[in-house]
C-alpha cells in the first residue's frame, strides 16, 4: 500500500465520521457545544422604544427653532415605566435603557442642555425625528431566528442564549473516547519505578489533547504484547465512539496491532501516511449498521474555507446521528509522533463528531528565526516556539526534532509545516505555524491607543 | 478623575493582582494549570541505549570492508533485555526502541540488509560508530530539571510529566470568582417572561467568559437597586477573590454601585477608561491584610514581550500567595461593553492570579475588507469575523455596532482595535485583530505536502 498524502487520509477520515446524535444540556454547561437546534427569540428587544443615551425625551417639533426651553414632568429611570404624556413645551429626564415616554420621538443628550431649574431644561439644539431612540425591536424581533442549528456555543452565543431565556438546548453529543497504550516496555503512571521500562507518556498526552477538545476519555491502561490480551483490550475498546491505540513500536502497528483490530471486523481505511513524524498511522472504521442502511454521502466531503462553509455544514447536519460507526487510531508509539497525529487527524474526526464547522487548527504566518535543513520526502512536522516583535511572529526550533523527544513537544507553540518537495527553509523565510494547545494567549505586546 | 488609557488602566490592575497560593492536583486534573514548582527526571531516558530503528545491531568494525555477511544471535524487541553479547562476524535482530546488545556500538536499517538464511544476513554498507543508536540518557538524565516553575501545563507538558512518573504536582490555584447583576429593570433567566423587563444576559456571558479560562464561578445573581440590598449582595461577592458587578445603569455605574462599595472598605483604583465600547469601568481591591505586611512591590510591572518575559515571571511568582486581596470589577451594564472590558482588563487579572506568563489575548494580523469610519476621541474595539483567503486573513465587521447588540459579539471572532487618533480605516489595510474564545479552530486552508 502507498504511503497517503496527509490531505488524503484527512479526506478518507472526513467521509468516514459523521455527526453524533444530540442531547440536551443547561445553559450553564453549553460552552463549547454546537447547537443541534435553531434558536427564536421568545420576545421584543428592545421591548419598547427605549432612550440610548442620558439625557431629554422631546417631541423633535418643539425643537424647531432652537434654543428652546422646555418642561419637565418626569424623570424615567431604567425599569421605570413613564406615566406621563409629553404635550407641547414639554419634556421627560430620562437614563440610558429607560422606555420612551409617550409623545417623545427623539433624545437630546444631557450634555447638550442646560438645568434652568428643578422641572425646566433649555436645549440649544434641533434634532431629528428618532435621535439617539433605540426602536423596539431592533436588537432582535419575537420569532426571529438569532441563532443557527451548527452554531459554536462562545461566551457571545451564551449571552444571546440568556437573552432568549434558553435555560437548556439541544446540541451535538460529545464522543465517548477511549485510550489504549500497548507494548511489554510500558511501565505504568503509578507502577513502581523500574528503570529497565519506559515509563507510558502516551495515554496521558492523548487524554490531555482529548480534554483540551472539551471530552474526558476513559484509559483503558497497557495492553501487553499477546494477541489474546490485546484483542480482549481492543474488544473493550470498540465499546466507545472512538479508540485510540497507541504503541505497538515492538513489532510495528502494521504487524501487530492491525491484525488483531481487523480481527474484530473493523475495516482499515490506510495505515501509511507521508508525513514526519506521524509514521505509521492507521485507521478503521467498525460499522455497527451492516444491512439496508446504506451511509448517505456528503456532497462537499472537505468544506470549503470562507462563503461556501455554511452550506457544507448543512448536508454535514443533515446525517447528523446516521451512523453511530466506531472509529480505531493506531497511531505511532513514539510519544512526539502520536501527539503530531492526533494534531492532524483525530483532532479534525472529534470534532466533527461535535458537529464543529471548524475542524483544524489555527494557522498564522511567522518569520523563520533561521534556516532548516530538509531532505525532500516527506511531509515534516517542526516544533516551533513563537515570539512577536514589532514586524509580526517569529517562530523559532524547539530544538532536536527526534520524535523520541517530549520535551521538544512541551516547549512548542506551534507545528511548522515544511511540504514534502521543499529543499530547506531560509532563515527569514515567511511560513505557516500551526497553533498548539496553551497558545489562546500571549505576552503584553499592547496597541496603539 | 481623567479617562485612563486601557494600557495605564491595564498596568494598574497588574500592579494590584498577584500570583495566588499553591495546591496539590492530580495529572489527570492539570491541564491548563501552572506549575508551582520544579519538575525533575527521576530516570535516565532512554534507560539504556537502544535502536532508533527496525534492523539489525552491529559491531561497526565488522562492516569496514562490506559488503559482510554476519551471523544472527539474537532477536531483540522493545522491553526485552539482550542475553547475549556481540562476537566478531555476529549481530542481532532489532526492533526500534529496543537495548542495544553488549559489543553492538551501531545499527544497520533493515532496508539496507538482505536475509540470506534465517540466521545469517548480508550488509552492503560500512556504518560509523554510534549510527542510529540512541544513547542512554539522551532524552533526560535523572536528577534534571525538566519543566521549571511557571510552566503552563499542555498536553505535551503533560507527557513529560508522565514520563517523570508526577501522578500529582504543586500548581497556583485558581481564583474564587462571583458574578452579580444589578438593576431593577433585569429579569433573571428562571424567572417568568415578562415583556417590560430586560433579560439578564451579562450573568451568563460573564459566567461563560470565566469558565473558559478554567474557572468554574459562582453566581449571585441579580440586586434590585436599593442601596442595603446592593450591600448586602455586595458583602456577599467581597468573600471571593473576584467579583464582578455589571449594570447599574439606570443610575450609572458610578453614581450607585461605586460608593455602596467604597462603603464597605474597597479602594477604588479607577472608574474611568477611555474605550468604546466599555466605558464606565471601576476597579477597587479590598485589603485584607491591613497592617505590618506591607506589598512587595514588583519589579517589573508589565512582562516584557520576548526576551525578558522570563525574568519577569520570576519576580512575579516570587510574591505568590503574598496578597490574598479581593478584587472588585464594576463592568458595564451594556452586554457588549461588558464582554470586551473582560476582555481587556479581567482576563489578564484572572491569569495572571493564576500565574500564567501569557495574559493577553493573541492577536494576528488580518485585512481590512471594508473601511471604516471613526471619530478621533476614545479607542475602539470593532467586532469582527476572520476568514482566510490565499494572501491570509480577512476582517469583516459583524454590523451594527452599538453596544446594545449582543448578537454583533456572538459572531465575531475577534476584536479590530482602531486607536484612538484614527481617522479610519481604509478596505485593504493591515490591522490587528484580538481572538475572542472559539477560534482555536479555523476551516479547512489545507497547507503544500
Amino acid at each position: 500500500m502507498e504511503h497517503l498524502k496527509i490531505s488524503e487520509a484527512q479526506r478518507v477520515i472526513f467521509e468516514s465520521v459523521n455527526v453524533l446524535g444530540t442531547e440536551r444540556v443547561s445553559l450553564e454547561q453549553s460552552l463549547g457545544r454546537v447547537l443541534a437546534q435553531d434558536m427564536m427569540a421568545n420576545r421584543d428587544l428592545p421591548p419598547y422604544d427605549v432612550s440610548a443615551m442620558d439625557g431629554f425625551a422631546v417631541r423633535s417639533c418643539d425643537l424647531a427653532t432652537a434654543p428652546a426651553t422646555l418642561e419637565i414632568i418626569e424623570d424615567i429611570r431604567a425599569g421605570d415605566m413613564p406615566t406621563k404624556t409629553l404635550q407641547a413645551g414639554q419634556c421627560s429626564r430620562i437614563m440610558t435603557g429607560a422606555a420612551m415616554p409617550r409623545g417623545a420621538d427623539a433624545v437630546v443628550r444631557v450634555e447638550d442642555t442646560q438645568e434652568v431649574s428643578t422641572d425646566t431644561v433649555r436645549i440649544g439644539t434641533t434634532v431629528k425625528s428618532g435621535t439617539d431612540v433605540r426602536e423596539k425591536g431592533e436588537n432582535m424581533r419575537c420569532g426571529d431566528v438569532v441563532l443557527t442549528k451548527g452554531t459554536e456555543i462562545t461566551p457571545g452565543v451564551i449571552g444571546v442564549l440568556a437573552t432568549i431565556k434558553a435555560v437548556n438546548m439541544l446540541v451535538y453529543r460529545r464522543p465517548r473516547v477511549a485510550i489504549l497504550s500497548t507494548g511489554n516496555e510500558l511501565e505504568a503512571l503509578h507502577a513502581p519505578l523500574d528503570t529497565d521500562k519506559i515509563p507510558d507518556s502516551n495515554t496521558y498526552a492523548l487524554l490531555a489533547q482529548v480534554q483540551a477538545l472539551g471530552i474526558e476519555p476513559v484509559l483503558l491502561g497497557i495492553a501487553p504484547d499477546d494477541p489474546a490480551e490485546l484483542e480482549a483490550y481492543l474488544r473493550l475498546g470498540l465499546d466507545y465512539d472512538v479508540l485510540l491505540v497507541s504503541g505497538g513500536t515492538s513489532v510495528g502497528v502494521h504487524d501487530y496491532v492491525r491484525p488483531a483490530i481487523e480481527k474484530l471486523g473493523v475495516s482499515m481505511k490506510f495505515w501509511r501516511v507521508a508525513m514526519k513524524p506521524g509514521h505509521p498511522l492507521a485507521f478503521g472504521v467498525l460499522g455497527r449498521i451492516t444491512s439496508g442502511h446504506a451511509r448517505v454521502p456528503l456532497l462537499n466531503p472537505l468544506p470549503p474555507a470562507g462563503e461556501g462553509a455554511n452550506e457544507s455544514l448543512r448536508d454535514l447536519h443533515a446525517n447528523a446521528g446516521a451512523a453511530p460507526d466506531s472509529f480505531v487510531f493506531g497511531l505511532p508509539g513514539n510519544p512526539v509522533s502520536s501527539m503530531v497525529c492526533f494534531e492532524e487527524f483525530v483532532i479534525p474526526a472529534l470534532r466533527r463528531m461535535m458537529g464543529h464547522a471548524r475542524l483544524y487548527r489555527r494557522t498564522l504566518s511567522a518569520r523563520l528565526a533561521h534556516p532548516v535543513k530538509f531532505r525532500p520526502g516527506r511531509t515534516e512536522f517542526v516544533r516551533v516556539q513563537l515570539t512577536c516583535d514589532d514586524i509580526g511572529y517569529l517562530a523559532t526550533s524547539t530544538g532536536t526534532q527526534s520524535s523520541g523527544v517530549l520535551l521538544s513537544m512541551a516547549r512548542a507553540d506551534g507545528l511548522l509545516v515544511i511540504p514534502s518537495d521543499s529543499m530547506g527553509l531560509l532563515q527569514g523565510e515567511q511560513v505557516t505555524v500551526q497553533l498548539l494547545d496553551g497558545t489562546s494567549f500571549q505576552e503584553y505586546t499592547g496597541f496603539k491607543e
